[in-house]
């Protein structure tokens, strides 16, 4: 029977003989532990994977570890332990990873481990695991255990040291799924006030049996997650019905989920739909957290305030500020190869986004939704979505086959526009997809 | 051979099928899985312990958490888990315990699992696993792993779910540690101004062999740590050489260890030495986190201010603060029915509690210690030090054999003071002690 490989990761200078402890227990119930040196002050000299290895695959020196600073030297490390590990999950040379440390090591090995796919069992013990882990455990299937002590090899961390050994090689051992049960996953992007949609049109892949539907909320980790899953080829199409982590990214807002957010799906060529849930609004903490520069302009077209909550407040984003988010959409997903359909609702894109009160939409009133503002043009469409489809028609590739703009005369929240995204995406996983041909329904106002 | 009986808790009328899987992966890995239910709405009618055989444990009825207040029900749940698991521990009948659920769910689950000792595999599956685990882990071994979804069966969570069931059943088939590779282990407690005598105490006894020293900061979860570990049976003695945590549990400073701190080693039986490190000092957080109350009052004979760093900052204790805190150590320790030496250095309790500068005790100056307070007839004798001694003379029940006020005339870092205290531990190790035995060393003022 193959042997799981486990990487075990530590700084050996000051936690060799916890590390070496791990290493021992691991080989007793049967992985095969390679220990992987990120020691920050000497090259100890006895890993299976020495500190120089490590730094070699990025072309750094230990010496250079040794002469920087502790910040730098961490950097340096995290940079080539990444790649190193990469390099051996692509060659199958990597069936779990764990290690021991305090706030330094955990540091950097999580960092290691947040760079191997989902699924790669990975465990961190360190006592920072009593506290706020959201730094070293991001959005990866990190463990985490805390095992009482820092440091010292007694009774108490024996045991615990022991029972993680044995508990990683367990994890690396665990039977595969069983293929029959599992059906190919999509992805969706909801937000309390998307809701609606995103039940609808996720419940049309339900009933029909061929999918299964993971949820994320566009809650910054959420998103980052999506992202993260389509790059392990877990999604095999996605529903991004609420793209709003662009705005709080760009504006300020809290729930960002980074730079790269909108890229995976492009780059991995799988098939979108996607539509502008959320990008009404930008998210902040407690009112009284909201930076001078955006209570400066509530209050002016598209800048209404909506506390959600004692802990969220929200304020509508501008039509100015909505044309550099379409830009900014239409550059990342220009490089898409698969279908990718931008749906826009022209009556709103959220329950805070409607021109009157409608329980079923999401909005009870009394009057607009707080972020609603009207085209003077078209009494009933919004204005925010008048400029988005401007700018997305002038920036978007439309002359490619598979990239396409579908507006729609509905609300985002009404069932016709949750099913129309449903079916768009059964045609492109379906393999078919065309362009256009949803172009005759009657609330389909434009299809290019 | 034996199968591990993993308890499987959760709340089975919202997350039914996914406890479902992980009992049908725990069994197909070698566990024996028990599921134990936990639900706060109906009761499924499948678990292996449905809750009303939970609730029976308190003599509660599966009605009155329906018709309670959520917060009721878990309470209630809660309460009678714990009893129902403490149940099977001590009948052998509990080798692991997993969970899988929301925030709800967490909570419930761990406040179980807290109430098993160290030792016992714990792990819980939530996606409050990236953000601040405190409230889940406390001070227990609990594994506290980031499931990517917060429910549903699909490719991602199968696979996650399947590793976790593997590693809890690997974790309770972790063969037994070594038990010849295994020392008796001695507890102590130490802060950064304490730690001269914290390092050469543990010193005396590495170098003697005979023992492992754990050493746990006193941070308010080093102290629960140390509380419990007591409790567990790991701690054969303990070196309470700081016993500050009392001060912030009564005064209201961050690093309480609450009620119970100082109650263990009395209960469990085991001997002990002890001495007033940091209870000169409460501690709060950055300076204007510090109440009003306790500002007025700084300038006060003994109410030094002293700023660690920029997010930890001390005020000295006052005389009637430490006469309080000498009662209740005298109420607690007068339980003890194992041999208990309290140790009142004369000359200071810490770094900052000091006459003069002296790099080797841990203050460099310039000046006194920033919360010494001299006892007007005694110079270079601590104020605190006589007002604690005359009330734990008075409160402590020094009739009986086993219990001893130790009075010395050095300072608490002087290496003379440390190796007292390892001394007298020692001799209650070996059988050897016996009150008084060391009264007649120069510097020792009084040992009754």
């Amino acid at each position: 029977m193959h042997k799981p490989v486990i990487i075990v990761c530590g700084i050996l200078d000051t936690k060799g003989k916890e590390i070496n402890y791990l290493r021992e227990r691991i080989n007793e119930v049967g992985g095969e532990a390679r220990v992987m040196e990120i020691s920050l002050g000497k090259e100890v000299g006895w890993a299976d994977i020495p500190l120089s290895t490590v730094l070699n695959e990025t072309g750094k020196k230990k010496e250079e570890i040794v002469t920087s600073s502790r910040d730098a030297a961490s950097s340096m490390i995290c940079e080539a332990g990444q790649a190193y590990v990469k390099k051996l999950y692509e060659t199958g040379e990597i069936d779990g990873i764990i290690s021991y440390g305090g706030s330094m090591g955990a540091t950097i090995s999580t960092s290691i481990m947040r760079s191997l796919p989902i699924g790669v069992p990975k465990m961190m013990l360190t006592t920072m695991a009593s506290g706020d882990v959201r730094p070293y455990v991001g959005s990866k299937d990190i463990t985490m255990m805390y095992p009482i002590a820092e440091a010292g090899l007694n009774v108490v961390t024996r045991q615990i040291l022991s029972q993680a050994a044995a508990g990683i090689v367990g994890m690396a051992m665990a039977p595969q799924v069983n293929q029959a049960e599992i059906k190919p996953l999509l992805g969706c992007m909801m937000f309390g006030v998307t809701t609606p949609c995103v039940l609808k049109a996720s419940a049309f892949f339900e009933e029909q049996g061929d999918y299964d539907v993971i949820i994320n909320h566009s809650t910054g980790a959420g998103g980052r997650s999506m992202e993260e899953m389509i790059e392990d080829g877990f999604i095999k199409g996605l529903l991004d019905i609420t793209t709003h982590e662009l705005v709080d990214e760009r504006f300020g807002g809290v729930l960002s989920a980074g730079a790269d957010r909108l890229t995976a799906a492009a780059k991995k060529g799988i098939p979108q739909v996607l539509a502008p849930g959320g990008l009404e609004i930008i998210n902040f903490g407690p009112r009284e957290t909201i930076p001078k520069e955006h209570m400066d302009r509530v209050g002016l077209p598209g800048k209404g305030l909506y506390i959600h909550n004692a802990t969220v407040t929200c304020i509508g984003t501008s039509p100015d500020e909505i044309r550099e988010i379409a830009s900014e959409i239409a550059q990342k997903l220009n490089t898409a190869k698969a279908p990718t359909t931008f749906f826009i609702p022209m009556r709103g894109w959220s329950a805070v986004d409607i021109k009157e009160p409608n329980k079923e939409l999401g909005w009870s009133g009394p009057g607009p939704g707080v972020c609603w503002i009207e085209d003077k043009n078209k009494p009933g469409w919004s204005k925010r979505s008048m400029v988005f489809y401007e700018m997305l028609k002038r920036e978007l590739d439309i002359s490619k086959d598979n990239i396409e703009i579908l507006v729609v005369d509905k609300h985002l929240n009404e069932p016709e526009f949750a099913l129309l995204m449903a079916n768009v995406l059964n045609d492109m996983l379906k393999g078919q997809y065309t362009k256009g041909k949803y172009a005759d329904i009657e609330y389909v106002v434009e299809s290019i």
